[in-house]
């Protein structure tokens, strides 16, 4: 474990649950809010407010989860489920790599709680010099939660819902599953967790018992954001999770000035960042860290995904995956730049086209029925309609390069590795094996030849066309 | 008329109703839920309910509707709209071939019926040797509804909205206008109706007083299920039927583990089954008998038709429709499946891509831009970019057929009928109209001459390049 | 300016406003409602009650606005912001060629003032021969609009919400910022308006104390349509005001027996006139001034704008801009007609096809992935696969011309300007660069040559299959 430091910050969190209730064969915690796995909400939140110390508690079913975090994050492995109190205790190493500094406790199904949250909690904590700091909210319906007894400035109890009485089930204010602990107290506490109850389990709320046995401090931090306390058991929650994170992103894209028709449909991931007076219909989907600049159109149908778009684009209902988009381009309709396509700014990609791994230069026109792939294409080059790049012969995927200024013929193939001088033209239905000189033509068909009378024959005669 | 049993269950559909106030040149029961015309509901729930024998009452202008019935269904003409009691008359003939027996009569216009309330109800029915079970729901708001006079378990009267007292209007059970009716009493029922009212039409509920009057019993069937009441009467009404019908079927796909993210503009057919953990966008529309596996991603804009996918299949923005789609498969985006496709286990079918027709070999991939047309077609196969199979000639359609493991390179044209053996080759730009054995390299293209300079010349000459 | 009449009517549109708050460049009237910008709304209203005659108070930054109006609109440029009598007194010139008439001033960013209520109010302003009539609406709730203070018939003022006494609040009849005057009187009071408040700014509604000083008439005319109140400050509130147009569309649709099967992303222009028995899919897009016939399916994802569109015809997720299509036609999926492309009945255009600047003859085929620009093509021809009009050859654009009956193979370059006449056929993979006589058959490619066992020794040796 490398990154920790003694009396320092760090993360637990809490994600062995599976997916029984979701009917998924994935780690519940991989279930995704807005295309993003919900541990990867809390493993952002925790960066945001500071701590990228973390450990990840996990199932044995779990591993996949590994491939969320970081190089150096910590994992500890629960072999059985016996409550919140025991998966803490299975990362008992971490712990004490951690004795003397202070640890936020989580859930990895709670995907809303917040860094600014995390951070406040953390400052009640140590101006307190809380043994444990509850982060709680109020709702209106507490029903099925957690209630937090106060005691004046202390926590007394957390009371699950169904042993409480109707005094405290009167209680709003409850807790969100978010721990802030000071380590050493948390050591020393579970090992004093009994699982002497009704399902023979560990919980973690028992550690408030243990403190106000000790003496010690519990604090109650209560957010302001109420979302903090949901999570998703089944599908019809995942929903519920989705539809609240897409309120909460249209939100802030409208107070930015972002111009939306309608949004249904439209799922706008919590990472992009999209400028003012760019217009999104309905039925957009962006995905990940995308950036778009302002002034972009971008209609129905498109899927964006990690992509940086510039100013004043368009996206008409084409898919972008991993690939930079320049100002002033115009893409689609029907389109498709897949993973490391690279457009610099005033390139028309019109319909049916799809690029791959390719840059392409500045006012360059592709405008129907194209691919082009592993290739470096110069500027103002116009590609007729049906140009094919062969950069896979069977064997080797190969590339080509085309300078500026190039004229691609209709229905021309370009088998790669080939290259086009400045200026260079192919004719329509060629294929260009060899390099062509800038400023040459290349040509490779066949003269036209006409039978008269032929197609009047053979519709008449039925004799075979085309052999 | 075959499959009647005398003394055995039978259904009679009321069918003549117009789409006048839908302003549709169709049958009202012919407008569609979810992609299904309302009768065909009807027809479904019936048989789930065991009831194969079937009369529909039709119009002069419903001939349509016969189509959608199987060989064998009764249909009954209504020549002038004189009442519900006047189109049962019309299948008096239907009705004394089922003498004996019971008679299911309910509306073909409201499609939330559901096999399990017919089977309640008739159970009731036969235990209460009901001549008449009306089956009912109780509603908030009972308003326009006939409601259900009960004197205890008898059924007393059924009084039109129009026709009650403030007493009556209190009650909330209401007439869903399905019946289990004894055959035997019916027929003497119907020839007791009068029409001596505003309208001088003959309404199948007088039927219950016929009853009262002959000391017969009448029984009513309360069902959990308060939509059978719901019908459409136009276009409003209907969009209200598949706003409620698209409900259930989340209901029901949540519960069974799949994956929604919103459900703006989905809509899933009531005869789909789709398996845990597939994952549907927003905007996906899944039409008929359509089954998905589990594991599978259907993005925003796909369209799935009367076909079968296996599991862990994607099928981005694209169509498939009367198809099979092996586990493994990746389709799209922007591609299309036309009836009669068969894609084996891992197939990938890219951009822009069209199969009919044809059957493709595991593993093979066709890329991007391409139609194969009435081709069986190997595995492991590549397809490079703009590959047209010429299956018509202008007179006939003919099959091409293809080995394992061939390459076929860009923009060939395979002018069918033609075959290319195992591994074969053919070099991009080639037109195919002779078969390629096995391992062999077809190749039919000019040589690449490169004039130079004369790109140059054109620009500045404006000579005409392609001549 | 031209078209005035002294003494007739005239409409003068505040649209100074800038779109600040909405975040954009544009000036806010431009901000757009239903793909229609808010000026053009109020623009078309005045034209529908009769009012052609109109002057718009733009702002320096406003100039684009003078695109959305027609040769003759007058156009005043109000340099500061100094309220809406301050904006007023900036159309002077126009209100004095008008004077002896009645001027209708209203706000540009309030786009749901209709053209009856316009005239309802011309009537009342007219009969009562009054110098000022508000248009006014009642609300549920008023806050933050001017009250209507009636004494009798008349208006005694208006109190801007936050001058407003209790007994001032409690009025919840509001002015909706529309206005008649007669124009003498108006440019009197203007003359006569004061600055004297906390802002520095001339009033509009301050000639409401200058008529009842002078003991002029002010009325106020009620109407029944509340959204003319509405109007937009922020992307929040322009989201709303779509929300609400789409849904007045969707009614008007549903009366007119349109089939929507979920109004989910659907966006429908209020110019659109769609005919009964035509089905909208979720999320189509209607934009501008289409009209769509009956019994025609328009499924999601197709966009289609300033078009026209027969009867019984299918557009499937495809993009139709500036064209028409004949009856029976059917296009897609993903396919685009371009502007100036006009398709006959009975045509067929498949998936991945692009017509552009075309006319195309009735029942003619375009199947697949082909381009057709700048063409005329007969009745009856059938396209291949993968065909090109090479219509441009990076100089000039030229035209092809396709007689009846012609058979176009796959992977066909035309090269234009070049003829095909009646019946003629080429073959697949030719590049045409001459003129096809009728009936003849033209044909350009190389004979197939098979190289035994090349393929298996590419696989083995890696040889460059294509050089």
């Amino acid at each position: 474990m490398n990154g920790q430091q003694s009396g320092g910050l760090s993360a637990l969190i809490l994600a062995a649950g599976n997916g029984k209730r979701m009917r998924s064969k994935k780690p519940k915690v991989l279930c995704e809010v807005l295309f993003k796995p919900m541990i990867c909400w809390i493993r952002d939140w925790c960066l945001q407010a500071g701590i990228s110390d973390q450990c990840v508690v996990i199932s044995p079913e779990g591993e996949e989860i590994r491939g969320h975090f970081p190089q150096g994050t910590a994992f500890a492995v629960q072999q059985e489920r016996r409550g919140t109190g025991h998966a803490v205790m299975q990362a008992l190493d971490f712990l004490k790599a951690h004795a003397g500094g202070d640890v936020l406790v989580l859930n990895g199904d709670a995907p809303f709680i917040d860094g600014e949250t995390i951070q406040n909690a953390l400052t009640l904590h140590r101006r307190e010099q809380a043994a444990i700091t509850v982060v709680t909210a109020e709702v209106e319906d507490p029903t099925g939660y957690g209630r937090i007894v106060r005691s004046r400035k202390n926590v007394s109890a957390i009371v699950e819902h169904a042993d409480a009485d109707d005094a405290i089930r009167a209680i709003h204010e409850i807790n969100s599953g978010t721990f802030w602990f000071k380590v050493d107290f948390l050591m020393d506490a579970l090992s004093r967790l009994g699982c002497d109850n009704a399902q023979g389990e560990y919980y973690l709320t028992d550690t408030v018992k243990v403190a106000t046995r000790a003496g010690a401090r519990v604090r109650a931090y209560c957010s302001e954001n109420c979302d903090i306390v949901l999570g998703a058991n089944d599908r019809r929650g995942l929903l519920k999770l989705n539809e609240i994170a897409r309120r909460r992103v249209f939100d802030r894209l409208l107070d930015a000035g972002v111009n939306l028709l309608s949004t249904d449909g439209l799922i706008v991931s919590p990472d992009a960042r999209i400028e003012p007076d760019t217009t999104l219909y309905p039925g957009v989907i962006i995905k990940g860290k995308t950036m778009i600049g302002s002034g972009c159109t971008i209609t129905s149908g498109s899927v964006i995904e990690d992509s940086i778009i510039g100013s004043s684009v368009t996206v008409n209902c084409s898919q972008i995956t991993r690939s930079t988009v320049g100002d002033g381009a115009r893409i689609g309709p029907f389109s498709q730049l897949r993973p490391d396509s690279h457009l610099a700014p005033g390139v028309k990609i019109g319909d049916f086209v799809e690029i791959k791994n390719s840059t392409i230069g500045e006012k360059t026109s592709v405008a129907h029925l194209s691919y082009i792939g592993d290739s470096d294409v110069g500027a103002r080059c116009n590609f007729g309609c049906g140009v094919a790049v062969a950069n896979y012969d069977g064997l080797h995927k190969n590339r080509c390069v085309i300078g500026n200024d190039a004229f691609i013929g209709c229905n021309t193939n370009l088998v790669a590795p080939v290259s086009l001088g400045d200026g260079a033209y192919t004719a329509a239905g060629s294929t260009i094996t060899e390099d062509v000189p800038g400023d040459a033509l290349a040509i490779a068909r066949a003269r036209q030849v006409v039978k008269p009378d032929w197609s009047a024959r053979f519709r008449g005669s039925r004799i075979n066309p085309e052999k």
